[in-house]
């Protein structure tokens, strides 16, 4: 039970009234189920597929070329603190490869004293650890710098998403390879048409890196990265270079075209952020957020999600009232490190307009801040890192908007 | 990094070997990638799917009726803790409904003060928990009791999945109701053809029963009871009644056909258990398992899952040598109560034949029992309730069949 006890017996009477039906009164259970001609259901099958009536979508962009794009998971269709493999947000540069595992191989090489050569089966025999963790696209919530562009939870906030990853530690494969005193760098590529490349600090790679195969209990999709990728935690997801093909071991980053181009922050004074790694404590009420309605007044569990590129989130607290007051919202367990926690904060509406927000404040003793503050240090030049308070405004009529 | 760190220098060097392969001593990095006339990958897609080349699918029964059958889960194919939802085992008896939501109630009558109906609609707004619970099939490892049934570990095993499920506490819906002084118990009932029932204990049902209504992250899957289903935390799966229509307070159980029939246990005095709920601590290697070949002497992480339907696993024991010597394996975090928890531990065949084991300890200090001690106390007249340790024989030709 996530509402305080004294609440408990208000749901149902409150929550009956909001959606504004008889629907306690009734006295029917479910019709009878539609069967075939033979008076049964479905027989099982070897791999399921969802409902037909349920319809929840990545959130696709209005572009030309999808092949360079990102689609985004509809956070406002979430529940608990994983994402659908299907619903995983998707970032590509040149599109998704099509690649055979049985071709496919990984180069460790550069200041090493054995360069090493795996196929994917290799890899997979190896020891591997199972994680889960967030990854969070640099530019997600860029829409939020300047006027809002997003109108609901995907649009505004999807390019997050949380998974159980399972990889080899990128530790054990270095240590393998005899990495070299002067390297401070690796450099990592992925085999897609552009081969996207990013320069890795070997100290966050001695440390929590994964070459990752497996995903919520299966093989990578295509579009994470099949047959390997790494998953650099709690970093921006650019670094956890997909479909990867090669690591080379070197003393001085590369300064590649997704680390200059892309990914650094040009500041106000004209000064430029570079490896700004760390995606910074977030969070996000998920419902109710853009797009949704409230159908009358009455009790509502707001519910979101809270995650930390530092570590644990320690508290989310929850204002009901334009920032007037805070209140700390319930944690959902187990709360991980550098994975998506679910907050829950049972809400009274009045049927008055007013702003709902959210501020989480991780293990660190960090505090997501607002947009304000965040806006007088950082400026409007740069669209990435954006971590600030998000506000959803619910009208008088229910709709809710953004603030 | 599971590797005691003394091994870790150890695996890549053997396991190369233990591939059969100069893996280790090619130097090319992946072939490019596949793309087409465009030189672009695929686009960004609304809801993915997994890549052709992967396989993995649910254990099919040779029926002609397989409405009324299960569908098994390919633990040998799996990683982490969580199992796909699309992999998901299955039991049904007679057939998945196909159900509009739209349509759907749920009525919770008998003895309560205020009987209710709820729409799927309302049981999504209420207060929702979400948590990471094992699944299994009281029948799961049948096929172990006698001569061995089960070729691979989908066949012997597959009956128990893991998922992360959401729902409203059933305590909640039940505080509403007002449920009668003299309720001890709650008969629950499916909208499957058959109108599956199963009697459910009061106090358990206050305690941590959901009334579920998101798998991993989105809308139960059909085969798993869409859109509502019970999920009795750590207790046999029968009793989770899928396609949940009608949950009646009642003073004392009402014997329906699924708890006599089916799911009790005739013991050798020809007595029989009933209300056999609790799922003990059990355990199963995944890797190496039956129909798995390794391909030569070497390294290899046994990795495998170990679970208990009274709460956290608190240890894993390896056997590698036909139970002579047991060595603890390596726990892997998060160990959630009544989840699976996923071990490993490193192993150097010497290429003899032999026979692997393994034996779970739950928090209650319940260890696994052998198969010996099982029948001698429970007999063969019933397939129920076989937590046995499960051995597999690795032959000289690195095959590995049933112990």
């Amino acid at each position: 039970m996530n509402a305080p006890s004294t609440t408990r017996r208000r749901w149902l009477e409150l929550t009956a009234l909001a959606a504004g039906t008889a629907a306690c009164r009734r006295s029917a259970p479910a019709p009878e189920a539609d069967t075939g001609p033979n008076l049964l259901g479905k027989p099982v099958t070897a791999y399921g597929e969802r409902s037909p009536f349920e319809t929840a979508a990545r959130a696709l962009p209005d572009t030309r070329t999808p092949e360079t794009a990102a689609s985004r998971t509809p956070l406002q269709d979430s529940c608990g603190i994983l994402t659908p493999s299907s619903l995983h947000y998707e970032r590509h540069h040149s599109g998704v490869p099509k690649i055979d595992p049985a071709q496919h191989r990984l180069l460790l090489h550069g200041l090493v004293d054995r360069p090493l050569v795996f196929n994917v089966e290799e890899i997979r025999r190896l020891p591997s650890v199972s994680r889960i963790y967030f990854l969070e696209c640099s530019g997600n919530s860029s829409g939020e710098w300047g006027e809002k562009t997003g109108r609901n939870a995907a649009q505004s906030h999807g390019l997050a998403s949380c998974s159980e990853w399972t990889g080899v530690p990128l530790s054990l494969l270095l240590a393998e390879c005899g990495v070299q005193k002067q390297v401070k760098w690796l450099i990592a590529e992925g085999a897609d048409p552009c081969k996207m490349q990013r320069s890795l600090p070997l100290d966050k790679a001695m440390d929590d890196v994964l070459v990752a195969w497996g995903q919520n209990g299966e093989p990578l999709r295509p579009e994470q990265g099949y047959p390997l990728r790494l998953v650099v935690p709690g970093w921006e997801g650019n670094i956890s270079v997909k479909w990867l093909r090669r690591i080379k071991a070197v003393e001085e980053p590369y300064m590649v075209r997704d680390e200059t181009s892309h990914y650094t922050d040009l500041l106000p004074d004209g000064t430029a952020r570079i490896f700004t790694f760390v995606m910074e404590a977030k969070s996000l009420i998920t419902f109710p957020s853009g797009g949704q309605k409230l159908t009358s007044p009455g009790f509502y569990e707001i519910t979101g999600l809270a995650w930390s590129g530092r570590g644990r989130i320690q508290r989310v607290e929850v204002s009901t009232d334009d920032g007037q007051t805070w209140h700390d919202a319930t944690l959902q367990e187990p709360r991980l490190s550098m994975a998506f926690t679910r907050f829950n904060f049972p809400w009274n509406w009045d049927g008055k307009e007013t702003v709902l927000q959210s501020r989480a404040t991780d293990e660190t003793g960090y505090v997501q801040p607002a947009k304000e503050p965040l806006v007088a240090v950082r400026g409007l030049n740069s669209q990435y890192h954006f971590n600030g308070i998000k506000p959803w405004k619910v009208m008088g009529d229910g709709s809710v908007t953004n603030a």
